[in-house]
């Protein structure tokens, strides 16, 4: 099936089926990792019909998510001298995904690009929305651009040779879009189970689907589109506290999610019924919900050194019950100390 | 006197004028280089009226133009801690500019910036469009983005303490400016010196007007915009055969108009009268118009690494007679290599 993303100055479809036959008339340079490449670069070279092509692979992981890297796909697109009409293609992670469309987006001042995700987390997050960047010393993701692809496959037969723990952590991501922006969906989440095949292709769909929504209301997230950041906030202070070692990306999020959804039980804007279907959806996955914190001031100050609170407020994303949501930034330090006290 | 530039997405205007006061009740960054402050800061913060306001250097020259420039203005910017609603003053040349640009369009995924160009020729040229970016070992401006600026003072003081040569090399901009587009304003310039203040206001405004009317009509250049290349096809590889030393840009376009203008004669679009009176205009700004070809295949070849003929075809443009012209990919290597031979 199709997801068609409308923007105000682009549009373009999210094909969401078994690769089908591909085919491109221009220069192309394909993006992956040594990991993707082994597993799944033949397969997908089978299925494209391109004349012009080369391969760059970099080097797999979030630590290589850097300027200094996307030089490198840089110098390797001017070898192979792309015009202004070639076609970048990031197959593998989100990390893969966020280099290639910035690369796209930086060579002679933007070229095309196409996203083939093949983990869960950037299938259904990270493939919407055109946000592309690399982390640098001061936090994930400040340097970057906004880039559109020019389509997006996703094809979920990739995700049979993805560890369990990273399928778990693209689940939390899916459990973000349900519990802010779509109640019905939440609950048919806690109905079926995603590691049954045909139950997949449906949750990504309804993902993609909320966040295109989303997007297309907000593409340069001057509003709405920070509610995406729900579980964020906490998590990305997690990520930090923990030196992007002991969880993955999602797994911070997960606990992100519950510590958000305390704060809104201690705000009254959910019951504790629903706080705790939320956990328990997020267990069923192994995702973790708890988090030990050292110390709690420092926990808190860590905010601030967030791209989201490099203003002196923070922003908290709230979920209102289940299948909706609030920005705010009038939280008190009180209730947040509080919160992360009883957590 | 103010031109407003309106693109699709965006207008902001471009105020020619000695500088008022100008209050931003915003985090501001200064970016400039040691030249132009110890020349002209003092009076650009007597102008300013923004509490909280930092200021970089960066070094002076084209060959500090690169990523690795980006990344300082960058850390800069994060240790300022700038946030999303910061804004980035360009305060120099147009290396200066297109690298402020740059820098906004990275920083966060985008924050605004205001440009106050010093030079000639980032006054005329560089400042209006959007174009930004650095070089690489590959070649000029091939990584960079469209980002416009939300507002550019031009003043024309700046020009007293520019040294002649440079002055000479934004005249060559001009001097493009009215062969592409406008009859009339060229035969103004034949009239006119600019070396005469209230003249070189008039000049900047024309410019200014006709490059504003050009890329409202094809922002990102995917035609008429890359007229504005006139003169620069055959500039550049004459810069690229120099190391970027023995000529300013200015100079290195006003040698290659000359010879887009020698191909034109050669081809029946412009009249040998017209080209003469082109070159006397150029050679009374002691602009040179000659160019001693070591290798003329040489210099033939080096079309093909320049970015705008990563496609196998190079695009000349081509005035016809004064005031118009072509851009053309069908101009037979035999034509370029006799006009060469005569240059």
């Amino acid at each position: 099936m199709t997801v068609q993303i409308n923007l105000p100055n682009t549009s373009y479809d999210i094909i969401i089926d078994k690769l089908s036959q591909i085919t491109i008339d221009k220069k192309v340079v394909i993006v992956t990792n040594p990991t993707i490449a082994d597993l799944h670069l033949d397969y997908l070279l089978s299925k494209l019909d391109i004349e012009n092509l080369s391969v760059v692979k970099i080097p797999d992981g979030e630590q290589y998510k850097t300027l200094s890297t996307i030089e490198n796909i840089l110098e390797h697109c001017f070898e192979q001298k792309l015009n202004r009409s070639s076609v970048l293609i990031a197959f593998g992670g989100g990390v893969i995904g966020d280099m290639t469309g910035f690369t796209a987006s930086l060579y002679q001042r933007g070229i095309e690009f196409i996203q083939i995700p093949t983990t869960l987390l950037s299938q259904v997050d990270a493939s919407v929305g055109g946000k592309t960047g690399v982390n640098n010393k001061f936090g994930k993701n400040l340097i970057g651009a906004f880039h559109q692809p020019k389509a997006v496959y996703i094809d979920s037969s990739f995700l049979t040779t993805l560890p369990k723990r990273e399928f778990s952590a693209g689940v939390a991501e899916i459990v973000k879009m349900a519990v802010c922006f779509n109640k019905e969906f939440f609950e048919w989440l806690e109905k079926n189970d995603l590691r049954d095949g045909k139950n997949i292709d449906i949750a990504i769909q309804k993902s993609v689907e909320t966040k295109a929504w989303v997007v297309s209301q907000d593409e340069k997230e001057k509003g709405l589109r920070a509610a995406l950041n729900y579980g964020h906030t906490f998590g990305h202070v997690i990520e930090n506290e923990t030196k992007y070692e002991k969880y993955l990306h999602g797994e911070a999020v997960g606990i992100g999610i519950c510590m958000a959804n305390a704060l809104s039980v201690k705000l009254g804007i959910m019951s504790e019924d629903e706080q705790k279907r939320v956990k328990i959806l997020l267990e069923q996955y192994d995702i973790p919900t708890t988090y030990n914190i050292e110390d709690i001031e420092d926990f808190y100050e860590h905010f601030f050194l967030d791209k989201k609170a490099l203003d002196s407020k923070i922003k908290f994303i709230l979920a209102i019950g289940i299948g909706d949501c609030k920005i705010t930034d009038k939280v008190s330090k009180n209730d947040v100390i509080a919160m992360l006290e009883e957590f």
